[in-house]
This record gives structure tokens, sequence and C-alpha cells, in this order.
């Protein structure tokens, strides 16, 4: 059994931890989820570590749902800070999923974006566990985890659409199976020459 | 006897370090609390990196009261920092308590603000030490310290509105009490599949 | 003897290297004051741990004179930045003075807080490193240095009134003294229960 | 064989692993790429260093597309930080390549940019590895990776005129190739007197 | 001999490598300078690390020269944060030498100041290896490198009034040489009582 560590808030105003572990198991059965739960997003590194060095968990989701103020921007960045600091400490990658309380209007929207968002990022956890390679499959391919893709570079200018609730929904198995069709740029994890 | 540092400064306009350590002893009979008082929110990190190296404290509480001004925001910012990296280096929980001048308008209100976070921070260092499982109940759940609950996302607008003073007391035992039943969203400490 | 480091810069307009020790003579006769001098704040990080590692300083202060530009700034958070984690990775507490050039509007009322800031610090390094029991008798109670003190939270709103000059001089033995009495929220160093 | 790290993300929206890769390819026939992908910025300092410590790479390039918001800004920021300290700890190089949505107008231009961009840096991390020297000849030119060169200081005003697309194609193997003749202030590496 | 490591980058767009090296032969005979070049700051850090730990070297300056742009001051945050790092990872000094774009307006004047600066900071680099006394006898004299000094407090306003060109070039050696006549503030570096 592979363990991965689940650390989500209480400041968060939905549960990503359920999410984030739910998703994990329609993935592998043969994964762990050991979840913690910790007041705020600044609590988050050390819960983090502990769980690599105490509970042996390979890879860990870092949730939070940080609020609209700047002071709430602050405590993101030394959080996001922390995290990066905590996977060189340990050798050991945390997939930081932090949803702003100012990315939706709505309280149904923020919530269907935090599910999203969380369960997008749980698979890209199981990717980087077990398929690597299908990630560089998707290298340059404009991913964005509860919005719609923006897919690689194309044509015209580059005013941002948004692609709120655009029918992205990161249960879609029908996407995840697919991920492989999704571009040509694949290029071998290693490749030499010479 | 579990040893809780508790560090607070001589810049903040409220005895937070006392405010914690009689929340505490509300919680615990078997908990000692280590003081100590430094001169401002800068020299918090390495006054609890003592307290856990070298008084064998379990975890700590860094209290402070950060000024107004933007230069007072950015000496918040870098100890918040040197907290979290206190933490990575120890492997120990530092709740972080800082009540911002310019979070209420009158005196009363920054120091009754000053007393409900401390002791909700307070709480939920006794959790974290004693219930962690608690915490997890609790999590998506819009916990805040010092004001009002935002609860959990439900219907309408996102439009804050601080709780300021909507009587939520850090003693209110029962508050805490039935902390479980605030949620159905718990999940066990360890999920596995397969 | 106790060793103390001083460091301070060749970019400030004041010695305040000077007022450091001359302070710290004033409170104590088993002091050695270990002085050095770099060009600017950014550089006193590494200075004061050589002074800790190398030259076996029990605390050290640290003092600058930023200037007023934002790229002032920035040089003086990142020496801040710097200087926290000098003391987490040495477990000593390292005592930031700086007093930045927009603080005043004129010359000498700059030199002024330049002097008294540094003297006041002086005399916190002097109660840290001798009786840290004091700091914790002023806990809350808004220190200022180089200002006048904001005291204790009170009644009324909390437009800060920034005492310049108002009769604050860090000689100001009575103050030092009669420290203990200024508050009434005193809490033992270790307080325990059970 | 020499191993080079190629970590890129599938956040981006060009694939700038595999224009790195051919660049590399172009000048020397003893490398071996190692390419990972991650889901965004925030993940490349980890496995850059999972690919210097665990994979035995000797440089390796961190390639990234942050958006055009704030929050993208401060991602950049937050992983720029973390890719210089996983180059302290781990005395390895690692070649920052970061294309920012906000600085073309249109997506072919963007694209471009982050073609040459890529490439310009892969001959960078050619250089260090295996022509340093040439490097110091180039000390002071005002190279800019994608953009038109700005060359040393001249005459007249500082008005930055972006060179966008003005003909300056990472590709070029010319310009590679005559970067001896750039300039004449070439200084050895070692200099040493008396 | 003793070796000094001198980095600088091929995006300034002045040899300050070339510069620093000249002045700090000028100074001493029993020196060695080993200069690398990186393409940017952000590649400093790691380079002065490799000089001290690979290289011998006893002290290092990192030269660079960010553009004008907000990204541009925040790549130069970053190195300057990851430099002060790199001093107390290997207890040794590194003098930045960063001259803004934006400091002056025509690129004459940009270079003159550049080559000033890093002249007046090699100096310090000699002062601090071989007379770091004559350091503390500057102490609060207000230095200023590549500008005119502002000199210690005196009488007057703040107005901060840069000395452009104002007759101050680094290889005046009058000025170096008549550096402890310069202030009567001098205090020995070490200063004890009792």
């Amino acid at each position: 059994m592979m363990r991965i560590g689940i650390v989500d808030t209480t400041f968060a105003r939905f549960d990503m931890g359920r999410a984030a572990i739910d998703e994990l198991m329609t993935h592998a059965t043969d994964i762990k989820a050991v979840r913690r739960t910790v007041p705020g997003v600044k609590d988050l590194p050390v819960a983090c570590k502990l769980l690599i060095e105490r509970e042996g968990c390979e890879m860990v989701m870092a949730l939070g749902m940080p609020g609209p103020e700047p002071i709430d921007k602050m405590c993101a960045h030394e959080a996001s800070t922390g995290l990066i600091q905590t996977q060189l400490m340990t050798n050991t990658h945390i997939i930081e999923v932090f949803v702003h309380a100012d990315e939706a209007e709505s309280q149904e929207e923020l919530a269907k974006l935090a599910e999203k968002r969380t369960r997008e990022h749980a698979y890209n956890v199981f990717l980087l566990l077990k398929h690597p390679e299908r990630l560089t499959e998707m290298a340059g391919t404009g991913q964005r985890q509860g919005w719609k893709d923006e897919g690689p570079l194309g044509k015209g200018d580059l005013k941002r659409a948004k692609g709120k609730g655009v029918g992205k929904v990161g249960q879609d198995a029908a996407k995840h199976g697919s991920a492989e069709a999704k571009t040509a740029t694949a290029v071998d994890g290693v490749v030499h020459r010479g």
C-alpha cells in the first residue's frame, strides 16, 4: 500500500480532504490516504512534513481556501513558500491545492470550483505516482485545475476567458482516460543522442 | 506533563500570553505552560525554537499584535515566514496568533478580539495535541478565530460579513464541546481501500 | 564575561554601534561588546552569524538605517529575513534595530530617534540576557522603542498618535528601573496546573 | 554521457521541454536529457532536486509559463525562490526559463517567444557546462533570451525598446558560433597579480 | 594568495567584473580573483557558493544590473534573498553590487554609476578582508556606493539629494586613503568594561 497524505484546514469552507480522498480512491486500489486537519494554511507545511517523515507518506496534498483580503493572500504566500521548502527538505512532492475566496462570485460556484480543483489535482497526484510519463504527454497543453483547460497556444489574442463552469468535471473519467490522446508532442521520459 | 510554549511580545497592547495560558488550563490538567516574552514579532521565531529544543515544549503558541502601518505588515510577514521555517526545522507545530491593529476600530474591540482569537487558538492547540480527529470533523467548516465562523459554503453570494463581536466567546465551552456535531463531513483519520 | 555582538553599517547616518555599546555598559559590568561594521543592512546577517559562531557572542544587535526609497525597503526586508534565518541557524537572539530614513522629517529628529531606539533595544538585550522575567512583566504593554510607548489597550479609538520626541529618553534609568511597576498583568515564567 | 534534467509543466501552453531538448541536442552529442513534467511552476523545485540527487543530473532546466494574474506572478515568485534554494542545497545550476503570459499580445507571438527563450537558455546551459569562459566573454553585453539583445551600454537615453520579433532566432547557429567575437571585454577566468 | 570570487552576468550592460577585478588589484598584490559569468542575477547565488566551496574563495562579489520592469525588481529580490542565504550557509561575506536600469536616465550615466559602485564595493571587500577596523571608523557616516556620500546626520530636513555625478570617482585613491580621517566616531573593535 502506498501512503498518501491529505492535509486540509478548518478555515476552508468546503471539505476538500474528503473530495481528495474520494477521487484518489477512484483511480487506485492500493493507496492508503492518511488525513490530517489543521486550523489554517500556515499550519499546512509542518503537518505535511510530519506525514512524510513520521507516517511514511510518499506524496502529500495540501488543501486550503485562503480568504479574499490582502492579509489572506499574504498567508497563502507564506504557506506556499513553506510548502516548497518542505518538499525540498523531504525530497517529496506536495501538491498544493488552494482555492481563493475571490475566485468565484457565489458560494455554490466556489464550492464547485473547490471540488473540481481538488479532484483534478488528486488525479495529478495519481499520475505523478503511477504514470509520470502521462504528465509529459500533457506538457505544454495549458491544463487548468478547476477551470476549463486553456489548451496549447494556437491563434488569436491572449485575452483570458476563464471557462467558469464550462462542463469540466473532475470525475469525468473519460477525460482522464483519454489524456494520452490529447497531444502529439509526447517526448520520452529519457531522450539521448550520440 | 506535556509542556506547551507560550511566547508573546512587549509590543502587543494586550496580554495575550495570559489569555492563552488561562484558556489552555481550562481544557487540560496535564499541561505545563512555559512562557517567554520578547520585544516584537520578529523575535518570536527563535524564542519558539529555543522553547522546543531546550525546554522540551511539544507545541508552541506565538502571539503578537502587529501595528497598522505597511512596515508593521512587513514585520508580521517576516515573522510568519520565520515561524513556518521554525516548525519545519523542529517538526513541531507553532500556532501563530496575530491580531492586527487595524482589525478593529476601537481599543475595546481590539482587546476583545485579541482575547477571543488567542483563546480559540489555544483550544486549537489543545485539539491538535489531544484530539486531532476533532479538527478533521471541523474540516471545511469555515472556522474563524476571534470572529464569527463563516461556516461551510451554502447558497448566495460571497460578500464577507465580518461577525464583529457577534457573541463568539472563546470560553464558550458549549461551542467547543459540541464541535463534533457541527458537520456531517467527518472522515476517519486514516482511510484506505482495496 | 558575556560577549555581545554589535554590528552596524557605514550606510547609516548615525553611529548606532557606539550608542548600543554605551547603553549596554550602563546596565552591566560583565559584558564585553564585540563590534563589527559592514557596508549595508544586507551584509548584517552573515556578520552576526560570524560573531555568534566564531567570536562566541551570546546575543547580537544588528543596527541599520535603511533609506527612504522602495528599493531600500526591499533591502531592509531581505536583511530582516536573513536575520531571522540566522537566529534559527544559531539558536541565538539577534535584536534588529532598524531606523528608516522616512520615520522623521528633520535630520536632528532622525538622529535622536536612532539613538533612542538603539538604546532602548540595548536595554532589551540586557533584559533578555539577565532578567527575562521582566520582559514578561511588560508583555502586552505596547512598548515602542524610540517613540512614546502606546501602553496597553484602554478606551477610545485606535488612531495612532506617534509620540515624536515626547520625552522618552533611553538613558532614563527611572523608566527602566520601574518597569516592574508598569503593569499588573505579570504571569510567572512557568505556570502549570494539575 | 552528461545528464541534463529538463522539467516542464502541464500548465504551460507550449511544449518548452521539447524545444529545450532539441536545442541541447544541436550543440552536444554527449548529453543525455532526462525529462520530467509536473503540473505547475511551484512543483518545479522538488522535481529539479530529485533529478539532481536521484538521477545524477549535472544541470537542470526549469521551464514554465506563469499566467497573467497577480496570483500567477506570486506563484512564479515562490517557484523562483524555491529554485534558488534548490541550487544552494545541491550546489548545482538550475537555469530557470519562465515565459509570462503577458509578455506578448498574441498566442503566436507568445509561442515564438517561449521557443526562442527556451532555446537560448538551453544554449546557456551548454556554455555553462562546456565553455564557461565564453559566458565571461559575453559579460556585460546585455544578452536577452527571447528578445533582441540590448547590447552593452552606449550613448543615448535608456528607454527600453523591446525588440519583439526582431529577427533573433534561437536556432541561429551563426549567432551562437560567433559569440566569441561579440565583445572585446574578455577577461580570463582567473586573474591574479603580485 | 587570498582568493576572491567575482561573479557577473551576461544580462548586465556593463562589464562589472572587469571593473571589480581592476579595482581590487589596485589595493592588494596578494589577491587572486576568480571570475565566473552567469546568464542573470538569479544564477548568482549558486555560482558564488561554488566559488566559496570548490574554489576556496574567502569572499565573493556578486555583480548584476537588474532591468527596470517590476518583474526585474522581483528577480533582483529573489537573487538578493539567495545571496544572503548563501552567505549564511558558507559563513562567508558576499558583497552584492546591483545597479538598477532605472537609476539613471542616460546610458552614459548608468555606465558611470555601474563602474563607480562596483569599484567602491571592491574597496569595501578589500577593507572587510584586510582592514575591518577602518569600516568601523566609517560606521554611521552615510557612505553611498556610486553616488555622493550622504554623510552623518547634521542639520536640516531629510530631502534626499542624490549626488548624481558629483565628482565621486571610485579610483579616487585620495578618498580611500583618507578614510580614517573621515569621522571622529571611531570605537575599538572590542570594547569592554568591568
